[in-house]
C-alpha cells in the first residue's frame, strides 16, 4: 500500500481544505461533536487499532446534518426565505428537514417511496414537507428540477455540492484532530460526498493516510469509476446499504476522490449484518447498514491492517427497529 | 421537591466524596471517559433538559468497571498475587473479570446459572473463572465466602463494599463537571452501588441536585427501605431489569442512600422496554433494561420535571442480541 499525495490526477480548485475548516466554524454548536469509540474486541479482530467516528450519534442520525447546515448557512438572505428542496433516500432528507428547522428555513423533501418508515417519519417530524417518489420509474433529481423553478426553491441535493462536500469533511477532521494522525481511514462511499470532503481533512491533517471508500458488493460503480477513471453508471443495486444505493459518483465528488482516495473496497451484505450484530452486542450501538460498510472492511481483514491506526467512519444509525431485529436474529 | 442535604440521617464517615475523587484519579486512563449525550426527542418528551451519561459505552459494558477497577487497585500487593473473587448477576463480573485481567489479578467470578449467555460468554472471555449456582436455591454470598476462605481470595463485592461505591461515584462526577450543575440527578437502583456513589458525587458537586434511585415495580424493596428507615428484604423480584433483581440493600450502601437520596421511584417493565425502543429507534445506542429504569422514570414524567436540568445515568448496555430483537418487536 502506498501513500498520497497522488499526482496523476489534479485535485479540484473547490472545495479545499479551508472550506471544510469554513464548515467546521459554521456548524460548531449546531452539529454534535461526536464521540471517537475504542473497542478491545474490535481492535482484537482487526489486528490494529481502530477508532470509530461515531456520527450514528449525530443530530438526526447521520454525518448528513454537517453538509446540510452548512450548504443551508451559506445561502443568501432571500434565497433562505423561499426556502430549500432536498432529494434523498433518506438521511440528507432527514438532515435538510432538521438543519433548516433550526435556521428556519423553509423546506421540500423528495423522497423514494420505500424508504424506510422511520426515515419518512423522522423528516415530516422535523417540520419538513415530503414528496414521495417510485426511485425504480421516476427520475428525482428532475423532480427536483421542476419544484425548484415552480416555487424558487434552492435546490441541496444529497452529494454532489461544494458546500455539502465541505460539511460532510468536519467529521473526519474532528477525528484526526482527536486521536492524532492515522495510517488509515475508512470511509463508506455512495455519492462520494463523506468520501471526498474526508479525503479532503485526512489528506490535509495527516498526509501519510491512506484513504479508502467502501461500497457494496452489489453497487460498485464507485470503485468500477475510480479503478477506470471516468464515471460508470450502474442500475439501482440491491442491498441492504439503502444510503449507498446511489448509481453513479457525483461531477464534484468524483474528481477530488480520483485525486485523493488511494483505493475503493466492497463488502458484502452478509459482512454488513455481522457488523451490525458487532455494535450491538460488543460496542452497544445501533448503525445502520450503510453505516457499517468501512467497519465491515477493517473487521473483515479487507485491507492490510496489521498494527495500524485506523480510523472508521461510522455514517448513520438509522435503521428501523423492526428491520433492526430482523438483522439481528438472521 | 425540596432539595438537600436531609438532616434527619447522619451521613456515614466512609466513603467520601474524597475517596470518590481518589477513585478517579486512580481509574483514568483504564476505565471510558463515557460521553454525555442529548437528544431534543428526548427533552420534548420530558419537558426538560436530559444529559445521559452513557455507561453503556463504558468498558465492559458498563459503570461496574469503574467500582471493580478501583477496588482491584486498592488491594495490597500479596492479596493481589492470591486473587480475587466476586459474585455477580452479570455486569460486576465482566467488570471484575476485565478489570482484573489489566491488573493481572488472578479472579473467580460467581454467576447465577440462568444469567444471560452473552454474559457469562464475556466474562469467560475476559479470563476469568466461572462459577455457576443457582440463585433461587443457593446463597451466593455464602459461595463467595467459602471460596475466598479456601483459596485466600479477596471477595469483591458487587456494592457493598466501600471502594465500590467510591468507584461508582466517578461516572456522576464527570457528568457535572461536564455539564455543569444540575437539578436532578436519575440513577438505577440495584444493591445501591451507583446510587451511593451518585450521591456522594452529585451533592459535593451540585449541592442543590436533588438525587432520585430509580427501581423496577416488582423489585421496590429500595423504595420500601428508604420509606420504612430501614433495610426491607424481599423474594428475588420478577423484572426484565436483571441488573436490579436484588432483594435487599447493602449495610454501606444504604445510610448513605438515607442521608443523601431524596425519593426512590418505580417504573414498570413496559417502561423499560418503551425506553430501549427509544434508545435504539432515536438515539441509537443499546441500553439494557436495567440501565433503562432512570431514562423511564424521565421519559414517563414520573417526577416534576418542568424546565430542570436532568442528569439521567444509563448504567449499561449487556442485552443479548436476542432478547433486544425480541424487546423490539414486542
Amino acid at each position: 500500500m502506498s501513500t498520497s499525495l497522488r499526482t496523476d490526477y489534479p485535485l479540484p480548485t473547490a472545495p479545499t481544505y479551508e472550506d471544510v475548516v469554513a464548515a467546521a466554524q459554521r456548524i460548531e454548536g449546531f452539529a454534535h461533536r461526536t464521540p471517537v469509540l475504542t473497542s478491545r474486541t474490535a481492535d482484537a479482530r482487526a489486528g490494529a487499532t481502530l477508532f470509530f467516528k461515531a456520527e450514528n450519534l449525530q443530530r438526526a442520525g447521520a454525518f448528513k446534518f454537517r453538509g446540510a447546515y452548512n450548504a443551508i448557512a451559506r445561502l443568501p438572505e432571500d434565497a433562505r426565505k423561499r426556502g430549500v428542496v432536498a432529494f434523498s433516500s433518506g438521511n440528507h432528507a432527514q438532515a435538510i428537514a432538521y438543519a433548516g428547522q433550526l435556521q428556519n428555513v423553509p423546506r421540500v423533501i423528495i423522497m423514494p417511496h420505500d424508504a424506510p418508515a422511520m426515515k419518512i417519519a423522522a423528516t415530516k417530524a422535523y417540520g419538513g414537507e415530503v414528496v414521495l417518489f417510485d426511485r425504480y420509474k421516476e427520475d428525482r433529481e428532475e423532480i427536483g428540477r421542476r419544484l425548484s423553478a415552480d416555487r424558487g426553491l434552492t435546490l441541496i441535493p444529497p452529494y454532489d455540492h461544494e458546500d455539502v462536500i465541505a460539511g460532510q469533511g468536519t467529521a473526519a477532521k474532528e477525528l484526526i484532530e482527536e486521536v492524532g494522525p492515522l495510517d488509515i481511514l475508512l470511509v463508506c462511499l455512495g455519492g462520494g460526498g463523506l468520501l471526498a470532503g474526508s479525503a479532503l481533512a485526512a489528506k490535509a491533517l495527516s498526509p501519510q493516510c491512506c484513504v479508502f471508500g467502501v461500497e457494496p458488493e452489489a453497487g460498485n460503480d464507485g470503485q468500477q469509476s475510480f479503478r477506470s477513471g471516468s464515471v460508470v453508471r450502474i442500475p439501482v443495486p440491491t442491498t441492504i446499504a439503502d444510503g449507498a444505493q446511489t448509481t453513479y459518483l457525483g461531477s464534484r465528488t468524483f474528481p477530488i476522490i480520483q485525486a485523493l482516495v488511494d483505493d475503493i473496497l466492497t463488502v458484502s451484505d452478509a459482512m454488513l449484518i455481522d457488523a451490525m450484530r458487532f455494535f450491538v452486542e460488543r460496542m452497544k450501538i445501533v448503525v445502520e447498514p450503510t453505516g457499517c460498510l468501512a467497519a465491515a472492511a477493517a473487521l473483515n481483514g479487507l485491507l492490510p491492517a496489521q498494527g495500524k491506526r485506523i480510523g472508521v467512519i461510522l455514517s448513520g444509525g438509522n435503521v428501523d427497529p423492526r428491520a433492526l431485529a430482523g438483522f439481528l436474529t438472521a
